[in-house]
């Protein structure tokens, strides 16, 4: 482990390189035998875990209850919302057969011809079709509203590129679907479940978000307006790390589901979904970690704390095991996730290393001199400072440093975030700073057109217009025609 | 709904439609659009949710990681382990394209003939063959051992005739995997798991368990042994409620997974895998629920206690909330959960018969003379018994009548189960008892080739061969052949 750590590529030297390697050195994920489908390993799979816990609290906080739906979704229902085929028909998985039988040639199974579905079933890529179909029979009236329902589930979709995390043909994720009587409901509750992930990134993940809509062309397929999360990496690109639709009335009208209002009427019912998947952990990932590996926020840390003796015998150890003893009853006591490594067939540098490359918070390290002195020595993953604290009441300075690492490393990613966002005024600037890497605020006017002849010469995109942006009046950098926002354009992931 | 609860077939009359009625009534599931794939309602995904809670931290507790693997696997895979295919490859789902297109005659969308896979792949029945070509490349050493992996997912199997719960196409589980050094280790790990199930399905479903091992005839496709846990329902058929396999080397010899042991020498590695399912509702159901509706254990219970307000008019409703308020407060406190449902725009007799049928432990009411009394209703959803108690320390006695609850529910299916379970050694009397219902204990050969017969003439099979079972010579019951102890005969599931 030490050799691998050794042998991970700097960040200034390669940072993609980097990334895919910090993900397979620190055990994280692994590509499988189907491609694009990743193996999700246990040590990262306690962090989504821990996701999925502060997630699902703050959904049903708001009102929503957890279902789950089918896997599978007969092939016309996706024909029923115009926009939303166009959007994933190219990259689905088609489940065309029930059966396999045994090669008559003897080369193992094969696929039974007799065994032909009559409706292909896809995959599901997102749920909105099936749910909404289902939907159509839980709702008659207004009082069965507002209908706040989400599930836990894999989808699939057919990526070609795939990239560790950010972007894999299977992936977990979480996605609501919501059923309300009114508009303006409904809009309330695509920003109300935008705020929850850009609470939910910043408080948990230390990772500060901007808030935005989507423009046209960069919205979800059948959505009436998109809402996103977006992060910066430390590369300056872009990742787009949740999103919130308001779906108006198009899956209602799609999938026939109308309900009596209170003026007695019949009408169609209006709908958001939104989600945040797995690759919440690529976004983790690239906005804290360092060259020696993974930083994590303490707030997901899988183990919080780690405790390594150093000895010279077996009786040291026995000594060392002693004083360790009641600090880690304490932590647990305090609900800190602690780990003692007293394993005794690797040395102490291994260990170091090995925990830096997990991105454990805080490293504590007791030797017999410490237990003399009264003092241990404690490291922060964070910044990698080490000190010497007094042993007596060090759980509570853990505690308090465990806080400390979780406010800085946010602190940290918003100024980096900051000083890497640009406001720019010329065509020349823009290219310039798109290629150095960043945010770039801009004037835009406003056209799928100019959007698209930007992301050509350029390959940056909008990546959102910003819920707290100022209407300013400027000139579109690319066509000079006039403009009342600035727009963020990116690079992304 | 109380008018819906009218309806409710009773169980003596068919006990097959009370429970398919119950399902959809109380809001538990319902199909899709999906042959076979329901769709699993709010209010039992709670359920669920507390299941899933539960067993895993049981499973963390024996030193079990959670790791997620992919949903499809190539379709070779499956024909690495011969009896897993045997198994398996009826009733897969298989992934043939890759790509929809728009149907050149302008109806919908079609599978494009063009995005054709060259290996096909299946949803994952189960995952042993892709998780063994994983483990490949994390095994080299006894170091790396053992290695206890569960992954919680959703698996398919195109079963023909499906039943809500029961035994549908798609289904949600758990399924454990591990890798051990030697053969004792992984029979002892699926014994461990085996106890983890039968304490899980004591202590929180309330349901009594016959450990026993499967004869070869009902052994999982690819183990070496399989374990079981096996309920009895009110009908007096059974339910195989969870599974734990001992593989032996079958699936590190398919994935030629070997290992350096201490004694330096290579070695195939050992292995278990088991798994319990959504089938589980369907066994909560079917031990404790009446002709009234559900009846839930309140360690699951998602509602364990409800408080209904009787009042003539508002202001009496504003006396009844002011004395309800700090009741609910001090029982959430006490980690209890509790619904006040005073909404006005139903009657009380619709609540009663509608937390009736949801399975309300223990439902409170209180009126205005109520309050003038210090005293307060109480029902207990498992007897239907009222009793008036007093309001002050109600809370506590809400707690003591949970534990009742939960303790009662357990011995009544415990009674039942044994009160339905028969010591039989006549043929005639086997196939009366076998008519009859309930759990039959004879002699048997040890044959297969008995075993169906007995199939064929009675549909009785051989639940399993019970671990605390004692020695005993006998005669077979089918066929006279000497026998040294009683199997578990019955109908099942």
């Amino acid at each position: 482990m030490a050799q691998e750590l050794k042998d991970l590529t700097k960040r200034s030297q390669n940072y993609s390189q980097w990334y895919n390697e910090l993900v397979v050195k620190a055990d994280l994920a692994e590509q499988s035998a189907v491609r694009g489908c990743i193996v999700i390993k246990p040590y990262v799979y306690a962090i989504w875990e821990k996701m999925q816990r502060k997630l699902d609290d703050m959904f049903k906080q708001t009102g929503v209850q957890n279902a789950y739906f089918p896997l599978l979704i007969p092939k016309w229902f996706l024909s029923r919302e115009a926009d939303h085929v166009e959007g994933f028909a190219k990259e689905c998985a088609v489940v065309t057969h029930y059966r396999l039988m045994n090669d008559p040639n003897g080369n193992g199974v094969v696929v039974d011809p007799e065994a032909r579905l009559e409706e292909e079933l896809i995959i599901r890529p997102t749920s909105e079709t099936i749910i909404w179909n289902t939907y159509k029979n839980w709702i008659n009236s207004y009082r069965d509203l507002p209908l706040l329902v989400n599930q836990w589930a894999n989808v699939f979709r057919w990526e070609m590129r795939t990239r560790l995390f950010l972007r894999t043909a299977e992936f977990l994720w979480q996605e609501g679907h919501t059923a309300h009587a009114t508009s303006e409901e409904a809009q309330a509750k695509a920003i109300e479940m935008l705020n929850v992930y850009g609470d939910f990134a910043e408080k948990y993940m230390a990772l500060p978000v901007v808030k935005g809509v989507k423009t046209a062309n960069e919205r979800f397929a059948g959505a009436v307006e998109t809402y996103t999360i977006e992060a910066m990496m430390q590369d300056g690109k872009a990742l787009q790390s949740g999103t919130s639709h308001f779906l108006g009335q198009n899956f209602a009208k799609a999938f026939d589901v109308k309900f009596v209002n209170k003026e007695n009427q019949l009408d169609y019912v209006w709908a958001t979904s939104w989600g945040v998947s797995t690759r919440l952990m690529g976004a983790l990932i690239m906005t804290h970690s360092d060259d020696n590996g993974l930083v994590l926020p303490p707030e997901l840390a899988p183990i919080q704390v780690v405790i390594v003796p150093i000895y010279k015998n077996m009786e040291q150890l026995a000594e060392v095991d002693k004083v360790v003893e009641p600090i880690v009853n304490k932590l647990r006591g305090m609900g800190i996730s602690v780990k003692y490594d007293n394993a005794d067939n690797k040395r102490p540098g291994f260990k170091f290393a090995d925990y830096e490359l997990k991105g454990v918070p805080v490293r504590l390290v007791l030797g017999a001199r410490d237990i003399q002195n009264g003092t241990i020595e404690v490291m922060r993953r964070d910044t990698l400072e080490k000190s010497v604290e007094q042993l007596a009441g060090i759980e509570e300075r853990v505690k308090e440093l465990l806080g400390e690492i979780q406010k800085n490393i946010f602190t940290k990613a918003l100024k980096h975030r900051e000083e890497m966002t640009f406001r720019v005024d010329t065509w020349e600037d823009f290219k310039a700073r798109i290629e150095a890497g960043g945010f770039v605020l801009a004037h835009w006017d406003g056209t799928t057109e100019t959007e698209e002849k930007i992301k050509e010469e350029t390959k940056a995109t909008i990546r959102c217009i910003p819920l707290d942006g100022e209407e300013e009046e400027g000139a579109c950098i690319y066509t000079g025609k006039p403009s009342h926002r600035r727009v963020i354009f990116a690079r992304n992931y």
